[in-house]
């Protein structure tokens, strides 16, 4: 897998999918975009904006194309998309999981469906064992996540993941995307925490009126 | 009550307690820290280093001495901290909730013994009904809590609670001891997602080998 230019399949053709995908085009890669609807008008429209090595496809089609797989699902579609994915278009790849396990079912600020003691993280690794799947992106709105431009200085994505080696890979690819580095908080299971910011983040979102604010670690000076 | 000079009890004299009694003893107010044990050396110490209106005493007697409530308590303890305070002597007050239900049973890592679906805030709460419980400060080391000299300029603590004059109460508290503001993210059952930010920054914590980080929304630009 060459950092300089890799085949990266994304599953899922969201505003978050759409938005990597965009990204990772701008900086040469070739992208396919894996959706339920590969020929819509939007995706359509989306393929003739970015330019450059993009295409649609099945979500087999996109996670078979991929070197790396970004999987850019709603929470609750996520294991269904990896069913139609196959499971073994995944074996052995990088994994970059950007889900959250929201529930909306109690209004418009969100829980998670998967309590404190599992995260969806962990589902996708369980699903897949042999994919290496690092948790990336959940905590940082689309708006944000390629040229993070944060006004005090150095942006850092806050990962988890099992496999050391898949997350300095996607360390390099968040180099590529503007931000400065990342925090990493270790194993797959840290995902309870990842996923767990992100209804604090819509809380913040709705006192402030914003979608675009990010949480930034300050270390002490 | 002034907000030039109040009484505040404090229940709890570990590290939260001890640091936010210096910071508000600092500003003038007259502070009565409750404890287990009140005659111990490391509180008159403490009652001899910070100077000005500090006293000691049972966490009943902080309790009745207090107009404003600072509940610092370890998150197992807080139940029976509450029992020990006479919960008459909070009625009607506001109970500005520092604690955290953090559960270390599987190792340095903190999870929550509250699941997704309560929280300590909502459980003080519901032990004491006539009180105006603030959760606040518990987002934040001690370290931080009072001049929290954030680079970058201005902090912003993170708040929730039912009353909204007791949040806008406690933000004057807030900018006395050097915050610029709050944020405010609703009702006491919002507790649910500032306290399960804890173990998050506690990952972080250990990851970069500090523990005076702290989170900080970062807005658009």
């Amino acid at each position: 897998m060459s950092l300089l230019v890799m085949r990266i399949g994304i599953i899922g053709s969201g505003d978050v999918g759409r938005a990597l995908g965009r990204g990772l085009v701008g900086r040469g890669h070739d992208v396919k975009i894996g959706s339920r609807s590969p020929h819509s008008e939007k995706l359509k429209n989306w393929v003739k904006e970015t330019g450059g090595k993009t295409s649609t496809g099945t979500f087999a089609e996109a996670s078979a194309h991929g070197e790396l797989i970004i999987l850019a699902t709603l929470g609750q579609a996520t294991m269904e998309a990896i069913d139609h994915s196959g499971p073994k278009n995944l074996e052995g790849k990088i994994v970059v999981d950007v889900t959250n396990p929201l529930d909306f079912s109690k209004g418009p600020a969100p829980g998670l469906f998967v309590g404190l003691t599992d995260s969806l993280g962990e589902m996708v690794q369980r699903k897949v064992p042999r994919a290496k799947v690092v948790k990336c992106f959940n905590t940082v709105p689309n708006s944000r996540m390629v040229d993070p431009k944060l006004p005090e200085g150095g942006a850092e994505m806050l990962i988890c993941g099992n496999d050391s080696e898949a997350k300095r890979r996607v360390v390099a690819v968040l180099n590529e995307l503007g931000w400065t580095g990342a925090i990493d908080i270790g194993g797959i299971e840290s995902s309870r925490w990842l996923e767990a910011l992100v209804p604090l983040w819509a809380r913040v979102g709705m006192a402030l009126g914003t979608w675009d604010h990010v949480f930034r670690v300050v270390r002490p000076s």
